[in-house]
């Protein structure tokens, strides 16, 4: 039996660090410029603990994109490396030098923020750079030195005098087939992209800044210019900062300055914050949603320690809440992210477990903090609420303290006020209590109508998700239903126990029925004769509660048992046989009955929306002919 | 100076290979499978040339769950190691065999199927197993060995007696977070997956097989089974078959094996086929689609020599054919994908050409061979064909000879056959050829009956990226403009120099003009007399095309002037001075002319979807009560 080591050889890896170590080549940037933070912030703390005894100042880390010769240099003013270091840290692929110092300073270094992950970082500089130079000097007191690279893995490592300041600068001298990143503009993009918050401040390039004018100056003096760092990130961004210390102002600006491109004020904001059992900051804003739930430009942007992640935060953040806006920061949140290993991930299902329920809470807050407020701006949070009531449980169990049920006249209820306003009146004759609702006040106006007319509430519910939430609250309230005010007459809806009076006798009653069931020859209509007061319409158009529901839940993706197919168009025509106009018909003389009858149809199709076409034109034509006699 | 290389120990490089080589832990299965196929390829290919002195056979791969012992076994028939070359392949991580293999039988076996890429697959195994033995023996005449590692990058290598078999074993001692991969239902999906389509048959369990009983059975003998090889892969899909061999059955059934839940056929299939300047094969299938553009569920998937690699194609396929179904397969797309390497690389923007230009040839030739059978089916394909029109400039070229322009009632043209048909009797006064189109033939029945009315054709043009359509033919065609039924009155639409007659004087106008506008009262209307036929409609309520159009393209994200507001509601209300109407206007008691009036705008607005909620009430109150005059 043969024993061994397993070997690899840097002839083989090399090329694959370069082709594959991370699958976007641009990725390099934000890489390098970790490093740089992490060597400055070693040096913070080694100053702040006393070992390193010098003056620690205002550290900057500065990108410098030379065109002309093909570099891109980042330069901090960090800890440096000694030539011994040098050989320690870089000659050795995947040595993170960054876990070692954690360890070593495991006691003080904790909240330093050091980034540091697998040592493989620098090594994608060579993903765009044929050839990678460092020049660096440590905060100790030994010669600076450079190492140059080109790719094979022979390196050369010398003493210098070329660099007399702290810190490190590295030089990417940049491939063929990777020029697009000798451009300012593509630079500054990543720059934006993956750094905008990071903790120290970087410098590329410069602006100008007016000079502010003597008092004494003469009006015609022009003022005087001066060129200043250009500093392109907020190194102290909101999140960062305790709740206690901002105010709503802070948290706007805050929002723009991550979505630049947004005009519209977001309308709430949640600050999360949390150290046990995994470490957590981040701010979410609920932006104006009205009914779109496809809304997805400025999604959640989730960090590490303030390095730019991925906005990609499927599994991280429940499924309802990416309607959401804002930020997520978890040094517990892998960099190197991908669906399925996150939805593996223990601390993953924790984290999306307490965004939901921070969420809860700040809502059920909100509405107590200010309740008139949280109304206005109900209609364009509701869909997130909603979503979550469907598909979190743990929300949906929270939900009641915050969900407004809105009634079509404006008023909002939470469901314990609906609850004690309709009980009441709303109980039918079987202790059920209804609720009515539409989910349109313009198209359904006459059914709403005929509904107040009874002293009844009607919600508005007019969300692409609401047959699903109705379906919940169904199954998880009790003794309770809700029906579309156009679902069957309201006096069916809400059956109560009251002594039905008959104009018409039996016989006329059916003849009536008879009538209209010929003249309208249509059997999308079964026609259903209701002894109903002599005001209500004549005809009314229903359709049955469980159909229509079936139809919009299919039309939300819901399925329902007529999965390929589609559902019958099927309706009732009520015929109010206390009315003026069922005596009419009575009477009208046969030949006449039918057009009679068609037109009162044809209205009563227009409360429903059912008029349309040929249909709706010839009934215009023939009124616009009536209105000439 | 001191010189040197770079070095890289297996100590530091193994935790990342185990974590961090693919970011989706189940890829293990995919890469020792592609490592399986290819072991018996190259045996497959020995034995043709005649290296290998044996019979090929029908090899298979084997795959075995061993849920009690926590083993995965991936067992094949192919090639084989000696103890040499498992010293040289196994013990040197990022070593590709496959790759060497290909060089040194350069001459032979370009067009083998064998997939090996970095030799980095076999080390995957670590992601999930704490422990790996591989058994193995060579097609060579040579004892059998076996190499054992616990992920510590110590390892034993030992000849054996325990396989007999040429052929290599691997067997993954599962590791406790990883005990997932211990479910047959999860090797089996994953299977499923990945290898499906396979060149090399795979065997995961066995079913049960009823054997035909002898003729002479007795009628109450129970038939007998036995157990066979249950082989979860088909080994030759059909687009690996030339389209000469196939006939539609075949690809409807390649489709169905594709998506098993899919129930609807497809309308069309497009097999492509390229060796030059690149490798490419694939089956595009058109899906029933009307006019949605959100379907995304079942997406094209993505091989690499019949290994599916994603079914994330953005970048690759051209945005429009997105919305297809079906398989690509090329060699020459890197199995490590990722959007923006994609974008960049040159080779992936020629497929996304070629794949747009074999697509519109396509569409030409299938309008060729049967017109009728492309008409039936182009209300379900024509949103791929429009979205293709507006984002793709060569399609856009070649579109005129595919794309088809269906009018109201039921009639397609093509462009240059709708030219000729309209353009003596739609050229207006100025040589401009105008395009009546409606978007719903429901909704806007007044209108398009009165275009017909003139003889004129109406397009039916109702899917929601027709704005960009249309904005998109204007500007590329000549002297031609689109105008919707509803836009003017008919005859403002197609104006031509035709004698007008007034039956009222100038006066009588005024004072029509004055009643109109006093009665109405509602700034969103803007009278506008006009003397039309004196069968004309007396009210008919227009929005200039102009306006609409803006807001149409807002409402499908196509932004425009008033990017934030929306746009204010308004109408022109045109008044038909020569209608019997206006005169009755003119007749009736001051009293009584606004009610007369308010009545007739309100059906007019009814032709327009504009007469809703309270003011629909109460006109269809009013109607009841007329009827029971």
């Amino acid at each position: 039996m043969t024993k061994g080591n397993i070997n690899v050889s840097v002839e083989n890896i090399f090329p694959l660090i370069k082709k594959f170590l991370y699958s976007d080549h641009e990725i390099f940037l934000r890489e390098l410029i970790s490093n740089a933070t992490d060597a400055t912030l070693k040096l913070k703390h080694l100053t702040s603990i006393g070992e390193a005894k010098i003056e620690y100042g205002n550290p900057k880390i500065e990108v410098k994109v030379d065109k002309e010769n093909k570099k891109l240099h980042i330069i901090d003013q960090g800890i440096g490396m000694t030539g011994e270091e040098v050989e320690k840290y870089i000659n050795q692929v995947a040595f993170s030098g960054a876990e070692e110092f954690l360890e070593k300073y495991k006691d003080t270094a904790k909240d330093s923020g050091i980034i540091g992950h697998f040592g493989l970082g620098f090594y994608s500089a060579f993903m765009v750079a044929e050839k990678v130079e460092i020049l660096t000097k440590s905060y100790k007191e030994e010669p600076a030195v450079r190492w140059i690279c080109d790719g094979s893995p022979e390196f050369t490592l010398e003493e210098t005098t070329d660099k007399t300041e702290r810190g490190t600068e590295i030089i990417l001298y940049i491939a063929e087939d990777s020029t697009e990143f000798l451009e300012e503009s593509k630079i500054r993009e990543l720059l934006l992209k993956y750094n905008k918050f990071m903790p120290v401040p970087i410098k590329f390039g410069t602006k100008t800044h007016t000079l502010p004018l003597p008092e004494d100056t003469p009006e015609d003096a022009v003022a005087e210019t001066e060129e200043v760092d250009n500093i392109i990130n907020n190194p102290t961004p909101a999140w960062t900062i305790a709740p206690s210390e901002l105010n709503n102002e802070d948290y706007m600006k805050f929002y723009h300055e991550l979505y630049p491109m947004q005009f519209e004020e977001p309308l709430f904001n949640i600050h999360l914050n949390v150290d046990y059992p995994f470490n957590l900051t981040g701010i979410l804003f609920f932006p104006k949603l009205s009914n779109n739930l496809n809304i997805e430009k400025d999604k959640i942007q989730l960090y590490q320690n303030q390095v730019f992640v991925t906005d990609e935060v499927k599994g991280i953040v429940p499924d309802f809440l990416m309607l959401l806006r804002g930020v997520i920061d978890s040094p517990d949140i892998p960099l190197n992210v991908s669906r399925s290993y996150l939805q593996a991930d223990g601390a993953v299902k924790k984290i999306s477990s307490y965004i939901t329920k921070k969420v809860a809470d700040k809502m059920a807050s909100l509405i107590n903090e200010n309740r008139e407020d949280y109304e206005k701006k109900w209609n364009d949070i509701k869909v997130v609420i909603e979503y979550g009531i469907i598909t979190e449980e743990k929300f949906a169990e929270k939900s009641d303290k915050f969900t407004l049920y809105p009634t079509s006249d404006g008023k909002y209820f939470l469901w314990n006020e609906l609850e004690e306003k309709i009980k009441p009146n709303q109980t039918d004759k079987d202790g059920n209590l209804i609720i009515l609702y539409a989910s349109n006040a313009d198209e359904q106006h006459s059914y709403i109508q005929a509904a107040k007319d009874k002293g009844y509430e009607v919600l508005l519910l007019d969300s692409p998700i609401i047959p699903h939430v109705i379906q919940k609250l169904e199954t998880s309230k009790d003794k309770i239903s809700f029906a579309r005010v156009d679902a069957d007459h309201i006096n069916n809806l809400i059956k109560k126990d009251e002594p039905i009076i008959s104009k018409l006798n039996e016989t006329e009653k059916e003849s009536l029925k008879r009538n209209v069931e010929e003249s309208i020859n249509d059997k999308k209509f079964t026609v259903q004769l209701e002894d109903l007061d002599s005001t209500d319409a004549p005809f009314t158009i229903t359709q049955p509660e469980f159909m229509r529901r079936m139809k919009d839940m299919q039309a939300t993706g819901g399925g329902g048992m007529f999965g390929m197919g589609g559902f019958p168009e099927m309706y009732n025509l009520v015929v109010n046989s206390n009315s003026e106009f069922a005596g009419q018909i009575l009477k009208t003389e046969d030949n006449e009955k039918a057009d009679l009858i068609k037109h009162a149809l044809d209205l009563a199709k227009l409360s429903q929306n059912l008029l349309k076409g040929k249909e709706l034109t010839e009934f215009i034509q023939r009124s616009y002919k009536q209105l000439e006699k």
